[in-house]
């Protein structure tokens, strides 16, 4: 056998998601997962699907996910994208909004979210990585260049970093020939979203998830939210890619989760109160870190190298996310888990960190 | 408001699917749903689903899936790649696999599945759309021509004719430098599976989906099956787009609807029974067609137009496919229900055609 029809393959460098192991005794702090489980309404959507409906395909346009999640934020259905959770409308987004007739580069963070990159060279879409601060925070100065488009995340991953709506503005203002996402994953945890720009800016299409603040990775449903016009682009593009994503399953589920606010914000004010409690125990513990408002701490510690606590918290089945990239391989990006969770993750630093 | 940031975006003219209407009374035979129910097993698999799953990511490799479809195929895991329905799969297979260097345009039959051109469009891929014989037949001489690779579905839509392996043979052999996809989407229904050519060509990838013969359309899972090599490359893309794309919802009824071979064996007989007597029955009619061996018949009246027919159908509730364009547009596609469905249509169809 040859393989001459290699030459006709993309060839990519693609994005490793986070471990997903699954040990009975594991503390899985390194995907970002909810520790919490969804909404209990979420588990009655779940029993009341029957098997004999799903031999039809599902709404196309998912119209009852799509209206719930638009009561629920204040816009128009119209104003609302669904697709297989926020990376798969993030694929969509680069594949829609970063075509710059004359190749000018898509611009975002250099320590960012580590798919923006693989999505760009995916596409074959110029892209220039932004250096950040020394304190890891974002200048909105240096997006006043020319360019194909922007991205970011808001709070930053995996810093935790938030950036204030004021900030946000000022670069989605100075951005009108370009479409400016903000990459909302995180916002559910003390950030405010840039949702209130909508009205006065075409170019701003927001992204969330619903693998984070509403628990439910495992089901894979992410949505934008921008202006009609921005919205109809990429569900013409989407239409053109697969026009049946949302399963039924998701469809019930999703519209479920989304109707229980009261349960949204019980679980992530306890998610916050976690997150600046271990804030203290780290500190304790002799980690520094960005004043995070996100479900993660992105920390080092003042002398154990990170690649070695990742590796020793490991053995011991607790799980944290280690990038081993230049300018953040002496940090660990550790989610925030229940209570006691975090204290067993505590008691092991104590033992590794002494 | 101005629109500049319009000049970044990705110019479409997107897929149109089969309307989904929802009406209690309708006898939907638009776009090729299976009329009975998934396996029992499904049912059990989404009674087990347990919310409280739903907040971790599902296993971004589909392990338990995968390996229940190459225990059926009698293949390797490491030969199976799943998707969001064939649909996910077939566009990131273009996205894979057609890259050529030098602009060769990858060549599929002018009346086929609607979406390949929408995807090569998309995708800014060159393509050629290669005339059927005057009977709707393929002829594989026609793709003895330098490509950028080839897809044609088997049996193909929407005339349900059916290529012999051997023939489809003919035209993995004639093209070692580029890949060719078989689109099996229908090939449960008396067609038989290129599978076997499976270890002789590395350049040959087979696309199924769960949407049809296995009855679930609403779950959204489709597959491909081939070389290790081809299935890694489409695995680095799919990585470079959306690492998590199978729901743990999708996953646990897939592997349940797969593992039940006597009732996938016995549901397609059913339809095949339904349809043979159906072709009788249109006969009568006055309606010709192509021998379809898949799920639905591409039928055309002796007299009264396929539009017309159409319409007076579609006034009664009863939902068929019509496709508007030169070549196809006095044929009506007609998916196969049940016995009692199909007696529905036929008795409309006497009033209408006669």
């Amino acid at each position: 056998m040859n393989d001459e029809w290699m030459r006709n393959v993309r060839s990519v460098e693609p994005y490793v998601p986070g471990e997903q192991p699954n040990e009975a005794d594991m503390v899985k702090l390194n995907t970002n997962e909810n520790p919490y489980p969804p909404s209990p309404e979420v588990g009655k959507a779940l029993a009341a699907l029957r098997a004999e409906d799903m031999r039809l395909y599902p709404d196309p346009l998912a119209t009852e996910l799509v209206q719930a999640i638009a009561d629920f934020y204040g816009v128009k259905p119209s104003q609302v994208f669904v697709g297989v959770g926020s990376d798969d409308v993030i694929a969509m987004s680069f594949l829609t909004f970063f075509n710059n007739p004359v190749g000018l580069p898509v611009l975002f963070p250099e320590i960012s979210y580590s798919f923006y990159d693989v999505w760009a060279e995916c596409f074959r879409i110029p892209y220039r990585m932004i250096k950040l601060e020394d304190d890891f925070s974002i200048n909105p100065s240096d997006y006043e260049q020319p360019n194909g488009g922007v991205i970011f995340p808001n709070p930053n991953a995996p810093t935790g970093l938030a950036m204030p709506v004021d900030t946000v503005e000022r670069i989605v203002r100075a951005n009108p020939k370009s479409v400016v996402i903000v990459d909302e994953a995180y916002v559910d945890f003390g950030t405010e979203s840039s949702l209130r720009l909508l009205p006065s800016y075409e170019n701003l299409l927001i992204v969330q998830t619903f693998s984070k603040s509403r628990s439910m990775a495992g089901m894979r449903i992410g949505f934008a939210i921008g202006n009609e016009k921005l919205i109809r682009c990429l569900y013409h593009v989407r239409n053109s890619f697969n026009s049946y994503t949302i399963s039924r399953a998701a469809l019930a589920a999703g519209t479920a989760a989304v109707k229980d606010r009261a349960y949204f914000d019980e679980t992530r004010k306890k998610i916050i109160e976690t997150r600046e409690w271990s804030k203290e125990e780290l500190t304790k513990l002799g980690f520094h870190f960005p004043d995070s408002k996100a479900n993660f701490i992105f920390a080092s510690h003042r002398s154990v190298p990170a690649g070695k606590i990742f590796e020793e918290l490991r053995d011991r089945h607790i799980y944290v996310r280690y990038f081993d990239k230049p300018g953040t391989d002496n940090y660990l990006r550790i989610t925030i888990g229940t209570k006691e969770q975090m204290t067993k993750l505590f008691d092991a630093l104590r033992e590794i960190c002494r």
